[in-house]
């Protein structure tokens, strides 16, 4: 094992072990979390007060306060508050400018609003219920089919936080790119996703590994873990598009590897703990579980799975849930995890700048064995 | 009446006068669709081929070209093919390149794209039924609410059609501000109309001048009228505040002139022309004409209006027709498409660059007494 997995394996033993350790991370983490929630709170007035908002109604306005409210900061805020977190370390050691706190955390934001984005319309388009514990943004009764539009505000609202905010910085012209780039494979892999697994119809031949790990790459992958890096990278000035090329490789790979983890969870993970009931089996979702199973399956066993795959019923899901037992799946998983980090470790070691290093093992050891 | 007036009004009968001269139009616009498509078809397959696209799947290539098919081209290209219109307006009498006759076409690609995208998602919103003579795209059996993801994916287009025609030039960062900037306002306009009139309500009394002229401002005249202009615009080098500015403010005056037209002709155009039958008063339209008559009409009327706005029965329309008829609505709209000539001759006439003056005012004989 080399240095950097000791200390990411310490890192996250800490997580885990040490009393007084947790309560002071709890406490600045809060703290970040507090002040991370101020700057939202800046940019939707700005928003709500601008020049152009101005010109709208105070309708207009009402409603769109609202629909933030509701859609945009009630999740983790891990993808948001990374880029903090990855413009530190990228500076190690040196203190930074309030006013740049400021910046890497409207940027974080930014992202967050894209998340908001990709929810309220993936909810509809899912036909889904609820979403972070409360109804799903489109089920209101007064929104319905707005929330289409709503979704292209969400979007239309971080260009102009990137405008108000960056317009003078030398790399405002690639953060727009940025944005853009990530935008497209995002909805990219949503299309692969939906033209997969369309709502209703079920075509478990569809579910292979190579599909399985197309859709994760481009819906999930890139604006998870890719575009909080890249946007730190922008504010120090990063010119060197190797090291974005090299960051983005070893950021795809490890959004991948906590989205098989995601999948994991959903079947087995503790529900007091991930804080939901997993329904990848009812939803039919090309989880990594069933294309696991799938492959490994005998042709009873695969009959098994097909006829019990994607139904509301509770014995229907434990029959799937069997079968996936009999072919070790937890195993199977725990040699998928080590497997990963060993590869993801031996890939950020050679990484030449140290401060990337840092970041990536950052990221590495947050997901790590994680059992939410 | 001014000089300008005069052209307008002799560039407008010769339209509708001189034979020879409507013959040579039409072969030359016609010439022109086909020039213009052929630019349509190397944007789409550098959109399918291209190192990204590569990386996804048969199946979704094969989707992305039908859903382009169907929902890009079809329209009648004016908004697009005024961007080269213009440009050669502003060029007056140098010869374009060959190089910037594709750029110019590319631009107006975007703006038809970004015409596709919006009336994707409005199709889904409004519940519509048919456009341009076909089932609306979310119609088709396979596709249903895919086509939200499907408009987002027209948005991202347009983004890579910057990137890979426009990266390298002195005004691509204006140029995605004017896309971002455009975009916005017309999303802001869909909301402001959509929680004026929300699908299944009507409440006659949201529908005054001021909302009308605000929702027609947003949502429509900025991206068919002020984008194709801004776009030539930036091509030209343009860099004057002022100019952008004093464009907008013309070019919005226009496109309301144009929405109040087309609400117009929708009740009092001849069907066989205008090649639909209108349906405003049906499907409770914040119409111009449903304004002006609110406006002036008697307590009887009025209730006459409520009692039959918005209603799929044939007599019900007849009504609303007849108050309208009762009104004098075609006078008043006569007396209003004066007015707002004469006003906008004015505006025009105050432009110091008599390039742009010939751009404004082509746009203006393009629309001036139109009967479709």
């Amino acid at each position: 094992m080399g240095t950097l997995q000791h200390q990411i394996a310490s890192e996250s033993s800490a997580n885990g072990g040490n009393h007084k350790g947790i309560s002071e991370q709890v406490k600045s983490k809060a703290g970040g979390k507090e002040k991370f929630l101020e700057v939202y709170s800046k940019l939707k007035s700005d928003l709500l007060l601008d020049s152009e908002a101005f010109r709208y109604t105070d309708e207009y306005r009402a409603w769109v306060e609202k629909m933030l409210d509701y859609n945009v900061p009630g999740g983790k805020l891990n993808r948001g508050m990374s880029v903090l977190d990855s413009l530190r370390l990228l500076k190690s050691g040196v203190e930074i400018p309030d006013e740049e706190v400021f910046e890497a955390s409207a940027l974080g934001w930014c992202i967050e609003w894209l998340q908001a984005y990709y929810l309220v319309l993936d909810d509809i388009m899912d036909n889904s219920v609820t979403r972070r514990g409360q109804a799903c943004w489109f089920r209101n009764p007064k929104v319905g089919l707005i929330a289409v539009n709503d979704g292209i505000i969400l979007r239309a609202h971080i260009t102009r936080i990137l405008k108000s905010h960056f317009r003078n910085k030398p790399y405002y012209t690639d953060l727009l790119d940025l944005f853009n780039e990530v935008d497209y494979q995002t909805a990219s892999g949503q299309l692969l996703d939906l033209i997969t697994a369309p709502v209703g119809e079920v075509d478990l031949s569809k579910y292979t590994e190579e599909t399985y790990l197309r859709i994760v790459e481009f819906k999930t992958a890139y604006y998870s873990f890719y575009l909080p890096v890249a946007c730190a990278l922008l504010m120090v000035g990063e010119e060197d598009q190797q090291t974005f090329k090299s960051a983005k490789e070893i950021l795809v790979q490890m959004g991948t590897y906590f989205q098989v983890q995601d999948d994991f969870l959903d079947c087995f993970g503790d529900p007091e703990v991930i804080g939901k009931i997993g329904t990848d089996i009812e939803d039919t979702k090309c989880s990594w579980l069933i294309v696991q199973a799938l492959q490994r399956a005998s042709p009873k066993q695969r009959q098994r799975l097909k006829d019990n795959y994607g139904k509301a019923d509770h014995s229907m899901v434990l029959e799937v849930k069997e079968v996936y037992n009999e072919l070790e799946l937890q195993r199977v998983y725990l040699e998928y995890e080590q497997e990963s980090y060993s590869k993801l470790v031996s890939m950020i070691e050679k990484q030449e700048s140290q401060a990337l290093q840092a970041v990536l093992k950052s990221f590495l050891a947050k997901i790590y064995k994680r059992h939410k």
